[in-house]
């Protein structure tokens, strides 16, 4: 990658946000621009156009995961989407003596929302260990659950060290007690092909601006019978039937959970980044970004002061430790080098106090991301060696 | 007003989302090419250069509205703005027996999630009537108001007739006995200056979209001390200060309001709008779109067969009735000229209610509005009634 002005620029933090692509700069300039209107209540053909093309970005990016335009719910996030589970779905559904079964590595965003509600209604969180390679432990979740657990929520990916969740194995065993299974998607739509039905899962979030799409967009796939049993989530415009001071009644489907006037044109754009991936095949991106890590891991791998965190198959992710050089040195130093990696906590700090570690160094890959990339991640890293007396 | 095939269009529905100018579409454009990268948490340039860029645009939008930038929370629009007080604010003061005034003439989104909250904690409604000529009435409010009282929330300006409020009376009365004023400003914001002080409002609301900039962002802004004694909203990252699964504790200011990452490009852009009316003056859009009002207001005030609503000094907005023709019928024959008005209730429906009407005809103005779009309009209803066999 390059900057504007022509200089290498090693970008390694796709795990937080992703660069877009042209085709959806184009697409949010367009819908900005030569197409804009509102949705769903203009009586003239050009609000009418992008009311088509707002529902027409909900069925790209439902099929995308391989689910139905009436199953997706545009959110600002994937954050706001498990806060809207957690707030209609969860305060609904959970009573005082129900649990909730997290994981030591979940993002803040799937920890937090979760503490709010269960502070609400009198519920308990349960914090599912790790393997010995950072993997969430299906086994132990399994003979932790029981009938209380009304809800299993983890992330897919891990967004600190890759590592990948067995989605069918866990919808098996949440389903067997009862429990929904609700998967955050944020490393993973992005990273390799989705599809809802195969994992097995009762709720999937994830946010267009890591899957090379726009900011301000995020989306909450539910099975449709859940939908449908979900009160409402924000009031106002859009998402009501009949309003009177009296009594109002509320539409149904996703447009229940969108009050407001909706991120028109982010919608679009996120479309177009769906499109974008679809057609570069997610599967070649996940084999691209696996030769990635693996050649990463294996350099990486071979330096005695080098602790290497998560699995050997991460998904597009590497985090790791050098001895004696924190994280925060590490980054600024490449930052030099033109190599932008992140340092830090990751929105993870349970994850860190597992660890033993206060933050990682994380180098995170994307479609565009490449050998030379890794050269420079490793000639830094050298580089910082050297400044700190070790060369 | 050209579309992009060159087509001149009369785009009367300013009032529903604003048409962008060119410097917010470019904006927007840098915002997710060259200069892309996450805030808050990157340790390399770019993301340090974001990162100054969202703070000086959050600096920037709560300048324009007359605040401080510790005061201005963005959102996803003005309905979550609404919903967010509601949620946070709301269910942490409001007890069974308190009271909030709301008037006849709200836009859903400043009704349904008070309802949704009243519902929760057990507080009451109460709707303050409208003038002879549809404007909220404050007398009747001031006698209405009671101990009880610890909200009243109303639009700054109707989105359904262009009423203006007159918001330093409705915040005397307010506080006359202890309750807070919510500004509803989407339709106040786009059309005349906005000082919150001078306003003596605690919340006031707006969207970007409205106000020429982006979809999927809004402001919320708050008297620090309220929302230094707010709860937090949704959980996720960027709004903790630390998090275990014993114990979270929360970040101060804005940002506990703002979990996940935020909707960065979308910040820029509304910034770059605001900049955009800040130049050009809002007083002088003012003045130019009072112009559009008087004279539309006076031509279709000759016509023996149409109802104005609203008063004669609307801001921006008129809405009107012809005899007979339903405003969706008017509306589609006004598309075939290139007119493009709102006909509906414009989620308004007690509004609706109150005028006995089950929709109005809505011609709003912006600040690239001018004397053709109106000749556009008068002729395109000359042409309808013709149609309708009343020529």
């Amino acid at each position: 990658m390059v900057t504007a002005d022509g200089t290498p620029w090693h970008y390694l933090d796709t795990a937080a946000t992703a660069q877009k692509p042209r085709a959806v700069i184009d697409a949010m300039a367009r819908a900005l621009g030569d197409n804009y209107a509102t949705v769903h209540r203009g009586v003239y053909t050009r609000s009418a156009e992008m009311t088509l093309a707002y529902e027409a970005a909900r069925r790209t990016v439902a099929h995308f995961i391989g689910g139905h335009e009436d199953e997706l719910v545009f959110t600002r996030g994937a954050t706001e989407a498990i806060n809207l589970v957690a707030q209609t779905w969860g305060r609904a559904t959970l009573k005082p003596g129900d649990r909730i079964l997290l994981s030591q590595a979940e993002h803040h965003s799937n920890i937090v929302p979760w503490q709010m509600v269960a502070a609400e209604v009198g519920a308990q969180i349960d914090v599912c260990p790790l393997t010995h390679d950072h993997r969430i432990d299906l086994d132990a979740a399994e003979a932790m659950l029981t009938e209380a657990h009304k809800l299993v929520a983890l992330g897919h990916v891990s967004n600190v060290t890759g590592a990948l969740l067995d989605a069918p194995r866990a919808a098996a065993i949440a389903h067997k007690v009862g429990a929904k299974l609700l998967l955050d998607g944020c490393q993973s739509a992005p990273h390799m092909g989705v599809d809802v039905e195969a994992l097995a899962c009762d709720f999937y979030v994830f946010s267009a601006h890591k899957l090379y799409g726009p900011t301000g967009i995020g989306a909450l796939w539910a099975k449709a019978e859940l939908l449908a049993g979900m009160p409402p989530y924000q009031g106002g415009g859009a998402m009501i039937d009949r309003v009177t001071f009296a009594q109002t009644t509320y539409a149904s489907g996703p447009q229940r959970f969108e009050a407001g006037t909706p991120a028109i044109t982010e919608a679009i754009a996120f479309a177009a980044a769906a499109d974008y991936v679809r057609n570069l095949g997610p599967h070649n991106i996940h084999a691209h970004e696996q030769g990635l890590v693996a050649r990463l891991r294996r350099e990486l791998g071979a330096m005695n002061d080098v602790t290497l965190f998560g699995p050997d198959d991460s998904a597009g992710i590497v985090s790791f430790a050098i001895d004696d050089i924190h994280p925060h040195d590490l980054g600024t130093i490449l930052d030099e080098s033109n190599v932008a990696i992140r340092a830090g906590h990751h929105c993870a700090q349970p994850l860190m106090d597992y660890l033993g570690v206060p933050a990682t160094a994380r180098a995170s890959f994307g479609l565009y991301s490449s050998e030379a990339d890794v050269d420079a991640l490793l000639a830094g890293i050298a580089r910082t060696r050297k400044i700190f007396g070790r060369g």
